[in-house]
């Protein structure tokens, strides 16, 4: 019998010796990389977390003690140390465990994360509430990597809880790499934090040190720590981020050695007060191909567990991808004009602006984990003349919302939004579906808003984009899904289309059926299956959530009593809102107006075709939708 | 004839000798008193920042070079400088110049600002433009203050621009105060830097070094960057923020030695790449009263230019403003229930939070200008028991609107925004309108929003909130407008509220006004007044715009066939989309629906009633519109 087998609970991994723990560690790594061949998830970063994660539970009282996992998708190994490893297997499935920490899931997930950078925030209200009632003893950890801690979040609760008497530890996950390559000074910084040879050679000392003191004996402890952190000023050559932030700084130290780990998490827990320990991790650590290949074993989809090999599964030509229709089109604009570039906050291979990266490295800007930034210096280039294409995926723009606003629409600078995983994205659920962003865009003023039904259309709406920034019309959204479009030819000769202009693709009998984006798919088919039934629905191709096409909508409602709208986002403000808003305005009260959206509420995660099913998406309750109409 | 009148643009002001400098200073700020003492605005800003002013416009060569003034409330003396002397008699009057650079109003304007923390990133973009462009010469200057680098945005740009090679200068004018005392690592740090004895002994010899470099010269440029570096590390005792960040740290300046700004400058301007100066000022300088009492004088209303004395209107009883309500009721709650705290991201004077911190400090958080932080900080202390207000303006929540979804509303946790500034808020203008919050979180599932139509109503929904937090419901929107309510006697015992009812507050004949906050008010003024047509609209009080009383709605849509809703935010996605949704969802198509709402672009400066003119918010519109529609 393993270790892993006897552990439930974290109680029952602290009945183990510390001697064993490498042991366990070996086996939770292989329990990990044999599920996550099987079914998919975030491989890499769970991989380098396993002795932390271990050495974390092992020293500290969970679910009492309170640990944070900043994103969270690093949290496989917690999950299966906290009564979740035989519903591992169902992770990120429909109706199974969700591939991030979440408080309903377990007493152990003390805050659920999918966004970047909110640990810290979050742990900080806790560690102040303790303080508020009067308990002293319980621990809080925030876990967060070196690509989170970049983010501007993250950066306010370090400014905020610094210099605050709370029990607070944050532990520095630095393994060199987000999703993709780290950027930015922070980054930097942590190289030359970690490089320092004088300070390693100190390093050892200095924990030495550590072990004998506790949260009893005050004045040790202050002098001690008054002493370590000048020690470790000098010995980094004269400059700390964290300690000039107020910080009481450790490490680096060896995120692979769980001994080791337990022996500094145990003499830090004997310490009182703020403290940050910088672990030096290897994503992907025990699977040589994710090792060498971070980006692509972050999340790599099935793979052979014993040599790492990625599985392609054999489906014969498919569609590409929304995201290298993109990458591909913004390239060939970028050829014909050297004013363009592209800006994402870490997400270039994500969105495929690499593909224009491998050839105009200098005109594209991976701005890390930054979402407002990269929306605001996006203006701030417009000003300058430049054409920016600005990739930001659904759920992520909410972060950059009042810049949208303030800094963009505002001033009518032509930004182009490309937004990146719009509507349900599946696997990664509900922190991750990008349900809102219709509704949040439309209440902005000065906003064109669009989104294409397939890959021609994203690249004629690439285009149109393009000429209206050149021409200094208004910011232009372009949002599109996850995943492959419909069109095994897909590269067209591109089309500028007008502004504001919808596509009648269909005429029908009596019916309207209005679509917004890749839907109009569905609906196609849809059409096709209720024909037998007598029901010939025309189909509208709004193009434009904003503006509204609304001569064309005049024009049909002359000859279409019923209409309903279909778009992949929130019935609370998109498509359906501005339907009815002109039909209300419009005192056009002979026209029925039903919907198909997602429902106000938040959609967990699963694999798109049983979300479709719930939410109704799929053909089969678009026809019956129809039928009922029709 | 004074230096001031000779002075249209900066050309006239390079004109003049630097040792004339300091009594043009003199003169500008004897300017902006006089004016700002009748015509209200930001003085204590603007006072801060003369010499920084003519400073910069004395040394760089604007508008060709670029700056930009963080937030912009301190850019008086830049409009002063640049063309807009005499207008500023007009300054936040309607149809006035806006209190804030606006790109529209002047080339000197290179960005507008309104939102704190957004001029790294603008000044970036334009830099990195410049780079691209192959302009080696051009300087981009970005002045933020000690407050609004602590937002999580300018970190963002400040990581990102670190180590890129951009002619970029940032001006930290540091004054130790944003609007209240500046909290936070970055503030104590800060202090830490400026009174380092050691370094100032230096920094004469330094400076005096610096002024023989310039860009030609890159070899010893290099040479001194490294040297200079080194040095401020070791004086400023092993541990400079921003130099571990990657930037060439230069100060403190005394940011009123106008001469010796200029030298500085001037030498900066020689040097090429990322640099930043720390410049200290006093906030109100040069007016006795407003130095003394900074907070005050932050936004002072009208004073006496010679004393500094605030002239009170002599208005008689007047109802309070909702923002000592909100602090009243707050201290009130606070008093029965430990476990009630407040949270607020630098708004602790303009939200009344100040009235609990003053019996309650310990319960107080003022978090600094960080609405990503307040957000999910008051998400972790709910997880822990706490009962949390979490006060932010409207048009500041947009910065934390991520958080409300991700880290509240999906975790259904029960925090209690309090979002005052909803709706239309006068002078500040197009940035600071509070005119999306209703269509932005009306989005978003789980949450309850709720505007109160008076003080009344606001205590009463502030005590709802309170027990449905206590009783683990959903998070609680309560949106109030800034200014003054309509009850003198205002201080009621208050009630809780059912959640999701509204208030029929009139019976009427065939029309029926729903509105949703105080604009209640200026419609029952309207329903009086066309009375005497034969009109008697209904009014309901719609109170929450979700959950909607659709109980009641049904039961209204049988007796009244003409509906009217009025809110005081944008049309597209509140009260009025709402109710269109329901009326198009329940097939009620014998209804008309009108309303009146803000338009769909962004409303500039100037007094309320001047803008209720515009947007049809005053009682003659509402009740011409009851005519059109009687």
């Amino acid at each position: 019998m393993s270790y892993l087998d006897q552990i439930q609970t974290p109680e029952d991994l602290r009945k183990l010796s510390v001697e064993e723990l490498p042991t366990l560690c070996q086996e939770l790594r292989r329990f990990i990389i044999e599920q996550t061949a099987e079914h998919p998830g975030h491989l890499g970063s769970s991989l380098g977390v396993v002795e932390l994660t271990v050495a974390l539970h092992y020293v500290f009282d969970t679910p009492n003690d309170k640990l944070v996992w900043d994103v969270g998708h690093q949290a496989y190994c917690h999950k299966i140390l906290t009564g979740r490893k035989d519903q591992f297997s169902t992770n990120r499935c429909y109706g199974g465990i969700s591939g991030f920490p979440r408080r309903e899931e377990s007493e152990y997930d003390a805050f659920g994360t999918g966004h970047s950078s909110t640990s810290i925030s979050a742990v900080l209200g806790m560690a102040m509430a303790a303080k508020l009632n009067g308990d002293k003893e319980r621990n809080h950890i925030a876990v967060i990597g070196d690509g989170a801690i970049g983010g501007g979040m993250a950066f306010e609760a370090m400014n905020q809880a610094a210099y605050r008497d709370v029990n607070m530890l944050v532990i520095l996950n630095d393994n060199k790499i987000s999703i993709d390559q780290s950027t930015g000074a922070m980054s930097k910084y942590l190289l030359t934090l970690t490089a320092s040879p004088a300070y390693n050679r100190f390093k050892n000392r200095v924990w030495n040190l550590f072990t004998f003191k506790s949260k009893s004996s005050n004045a040790i402890t202050r002098f001690f720590s008054k002493m370590g952190n000048g020690l470790k000023g000098y010995l980094l050559g004269g400059s700390n981020w964290f300690q000039s932030l107020g910080y009481r700084y450790f490490g680096p130290a060896d995120g692979h050695d769980v001994i080791y780990l337990v022996k500094t998490l145990r003499s830090l827990k004997q310490l009182p007060g703020l403290q940050l320990l910088h672990v030096i991790t290897v994503k992907g650590k025990g699977l040589e191909m994710a090792e060498q290949n971070q980006t692509t074993y972050h999340a790599p989809g099935k793979f052979d567990p014993e040599t790492g090999q990625i599985i392609k599964p054999e489906t014969g030509d498919q569609p590409p991808k929304y995201q290298d229709v993109f990458g591909h089109t913004l390239l060939e604009i970028a050829r014909q004009d050297e004013k363009v570039v592209g800006i994402t906050p870490a997400m270039a291979t994500g969105c495929s602006m690499t593909i224009m990266d491998a050839e105009f490295p200098e005109r594209v800007f991976d701005v890390g984990i930054a979402e407002q930034h990269a929306v605001t210096l996006a203006a701030g280039m417009v000003t300058d003349g430049l054409t920016v294409f600005c990739n930001i995926y659904s759920s992520f723009l909410q972060r950059g919302y009042d810049q949208v606003i303030h800094d963009v629409a505002l001033q009518k600078l032509p930004v182009i939004f490309c937004i990146d995983r719009a509507g349900l994205v599946g696997e990664d659920g509900a922190t991750h579906q990008g349900a809102f962003d219709l509704a949040f865009l439309r209440s902005v003023p000065d906003l064109i808003i669009s989104s294409p039904r397939n890959e021609h259309e994203l690249r004629n709406l690439m285009w149109t984009a393009y000429h209206n920034a050149r021409a200094k019309g208004l910011p232009f959204v372009i949002r599109y899904p996850r995943g492959r479009g419909v069109l095994l030819d897909w590269r067209n000769e591109p089309q500028v289309l007008p502004i504001g202009k919808s596509e009648l693709l269909q005429e029908g009998e009596k019916m309207l059926v209005l679509t917004l984006g890749p839907l109009a798919n569905q609906v196609s088919k849809a059409i096709q299956m209720v024909e037998a039934d007598g029901i010939h629905p025309a189909l509208l191709d709004v193009r434009y959530l904003k503006p509204l096409d609304e001569a064309m909508l005049h024009e049909l409602a002359q000859r279409y009593p019923v209409w309903m709208t279909v778009e992949d986002g929130t019935e609370k403000g998109g498509l359906f809102s501005a339907v009815a808003e002109f039909l209300e305005t419009n005192q056009l009260n002979n026209i029925r107006l039903e919907h198909i959206a997602l429902p106000d509420r938040f959609i967990s995660h699963g694999d798109i075709p049983s979300l479709y099913k719930e939410v109704g998406f799929d053909v089969e309750h678009i026809a019956d939708k129809m039928r009922q109409l029709g």
